[in-house]
């Protein structure tokens, strides 16, 4: 990175990361139809070991409620949740704790359905959070074809019976890993910070889209800076955190370890939610500040069709610099709505992006944090009660719009799609190492 | 079938059927990212076996011109055909012939990328055919996104070796399955017929698509005709055919057997695109037929929104009596533009159907059939030179619909969803049946 992109400073910082492994996840169903049909399944983190294949009978519900209602015929039983999609928060809910509500039943084990809206018979993954008052059981998601499946034959009363083996290895080795750091230093103000961030582990596959394009866009941000010589007067950090999927434990990491900056973090950015045809920016911060970031979008980017501005700027990685500490927060805003068609899942893959949309997030990256690092003020907060270059800022966000605009347009979208596609061994390899 | 929905035949017809079995179908690939990453696949029927793992140096193809163009390369090597999306009759000429095009150059085994326009890494299976002329090599789908990546690194000319075992069973002794025939007697000319077709076998999970909504809706066509009393004058024969997938035997067989009632054939039915919304016809036949059926759909399904003729009417089923004697063939035309998302993969299961397009999939069979049947002439034929009822029936179309929409509209939605879903496993248990 530093020798290819000569950036100022390129660094790492080392955390402790829990290793945990799926050896094996198998399964079966033994119902009426003899099939013995396999049920594709992926163990989410942390799961215990079933202990060898066990037989389990089956228990299908659709919601905590009902799991509360059947509490008695839970003993020993393995429990599907065939939860409906209502949005990623509210059916990943039993992802994340479906295992320790029915093991307070005294359930034995639990599948639960895939949280995502689409399927081609896809098995998505996850965190999970055991609670520690009550035994932990194997979890495991399986694919919304399968929940649907054992609804119908449970529902029918008919017999169903699941054959589960999961082999999980929680190391006991913790192990480093670490986030990566690079920096553009600032021609007047170095001291003074715009963060750029995203995180470099995944799922499943490449993990392209959580979180490849992410920090991809992060990175050519900096690197275009750089080539464009178009270096501010505060200082750009790019910041890509590591362990995202296990909690958050890289931006947790590096929270703590620099929040004594956030007094002169002017904002911080992370894309998070997939790169798809980018609109503009999702924002949390003061209605100052978005009116400010407004007017760069509608000066700059209208002719490419990235001037809306939603709410929802925090991203796993910004959330605490945003809620703790009142910085200006962005995401990137593209037309997500397939994101969890892939999400956790194998089809995270390098296939589901576009050239064309990834440099355009690039362009919209680029333009916001040049001109954001590059006021003579930080960005207001929602607790400041005044901002008083917001006029003069404004008017120089005019002036440079011309020139800015004619060099990305004819620089970027050849150097960007190259430059991701060639740089896809190297981040390959990066991430490789990373993990380690 | 005999016993709940009293048809006044139920039969079956045995024909003699090659079995072959998928007994290991496990890759994975050798690169730089030195993540040696598991490649799913699933082989090709029917495909020879890789004699154990075995490695492969990989030459990576978009078309059969290129890899004619790259002939000298490709002795000992595994050929990846990652051919582009167009439609699936073109992109599945690969499936169909890749392993002997290749075997032509001494290539040792090909994968082939999935002929499908989106996946969530999903791989699709099909049918293969071997040129006797060539020697026989392994040959397995992949997936869109694997192809993808092959391609990438191959054009970047980096290490690409691929460990393929495949391993499959020609079963020596031949086995017996059947075609599932059904009957209600015409009034009043039971020697003539409308016949309504489906095949009951399939690549993946369900079927549900391919083609297990088709012969449902045949099924339900016929049972509803049953339930509401509307015999009509002519016999009208439900067909369920078996071993479509490995090269339409059940409707060979069925052809073979049957076609001198050609001439009493008033027409032939079979969906086998999927159910989805439908609305209404594909068909192939002559320019007065094709007004008839304009016609009925005009009259009594307007309100259903089930009025289109498209041509297409042919299917795997059909195409025999359609193109070598004449007959007029249907198709369901129904909004089937993710047919092919799911089409011979895990995701062709109940999870896709939608019990009330399949309420007017039904709707739309049965009144059709019924009419038809009930014509006092067969459906005009593009070799007959004129037609003698055709003002007659449609008159009699017309002061039939009132009396059959009333009856319809009140009773199909409630007992067609309620018996698809009931019926599943009936079905499935007859499927296995039927495929032993």
């Amino acid at each position: 990175m530093k020798e290819k992109d000569e950036f100022d400073l390129v660094s790492t910082e080392n955390l402790t990361i829990i290793p945990w492994l799926i050896l094996k996840a198998e399964a079966t169903v033994q119902t009426f139809d003899k099939r013995n049909k396999v049920v594709e399944l992926s163990a989410l983190r942390p799961s215990v070991s079933s202990g060898g294949p066990r037989w389990y009978s089956v228990v299908v519900v659709k919601s905590f409620k009902e799991l509360d209602k059947r509490k008695k015929e839970l003993k020993g039983k393995l429990v599907v949740y065939n939860q409906p999609w209502i949005n990623y928060t509210q059916s990943n809910e039993y992802v994340k704790h479906g295992a320790s509500r029915a093991a307070k039943y005294e359930a034995a084990a639990v599948l639960i359905r895939s949280p995502t809206p689409f399927s081609i018979y896809s098995v998505h993954s996850g965190q999970m959070v055991y609670n520690s008052s009550v035994p932990k059981i194997p979890a495991a998601c399986i694919t919304v074809e399968d929940a649907e499946y054992f609804q119908r034959i449970f529902d029918r009363k008919l017999t169903l019976n699941i054959t589960l083996s999961i082999e999980t290895l929680t190391n006991k080795e913790n192990k480093t890993s670490s986030n990566i750091i690079a920096e553009m230093k600032g021609t007047e103000r170095p001291d003074e910070y715009v963060i750029v961030g995203g995180h470099t582990d995944s799922w499943n596959n490449d993990g392209a889209l959580d979180d490849g394009a992410g920090f991809m866009i992060a990175w050519e941000a900096l690197r275009v800076l750089k080539e464009l010589d178009l270096r501010p007067k505060r200082t750009v950090r790019l910041v890509l955190w590591t362990a995202e999927e296990s909690g958050s434990l890289g931006s947790d990491d590096y929270f703590e370890r620099h929040h004594d900056i956030s007094d002169k973090l002017s904002m911080i950015l992370e894309s998070d939610q997939g790169v798809f045809n980018p609109r503009g920016l999702r924002f949390t911060g003061c209605s100052l500040a978005k009116d400010i970031l407004q007017e760069i979008l509608r000066v700059h980017l209208t002719d490419l069709n990235m001037t809306e501005i939603t709410p929802g700027g925090e991203s796993s990685g910004t959330k605490r610099w945003i809620e703790e500490k009142d910085v200006p927060g962005l995401e990137l805003l593209s037309d997500n709505d397939k994101y969890y068609y892939f999400h956790h899942s194998k089809g995270d893959s390098v296939s589901v992006l576009n050239a064309d949309e990834m440099d355009r997030a690039v362009i919209l990256w680029t333009t916001v944090i040049q001109i954001v690092a590059n006021f003579d003020s930080l960005l207001p907060r929602q607790s400041a009660a005044t901002f008083n270059h917001v006029a003069l800022n404004v008017l120089m966000a005019y002036a440079m719009s011309v020139l800015f605009l004619m060099s990305h347009m004819s620089y970027l979208p050849v150097c960007c799609v190259d430059d991701a596609m060639q740089n896809e061994e190297k981040l390959l390899k990066n991430c490789e190492e990373v993990r380690k």
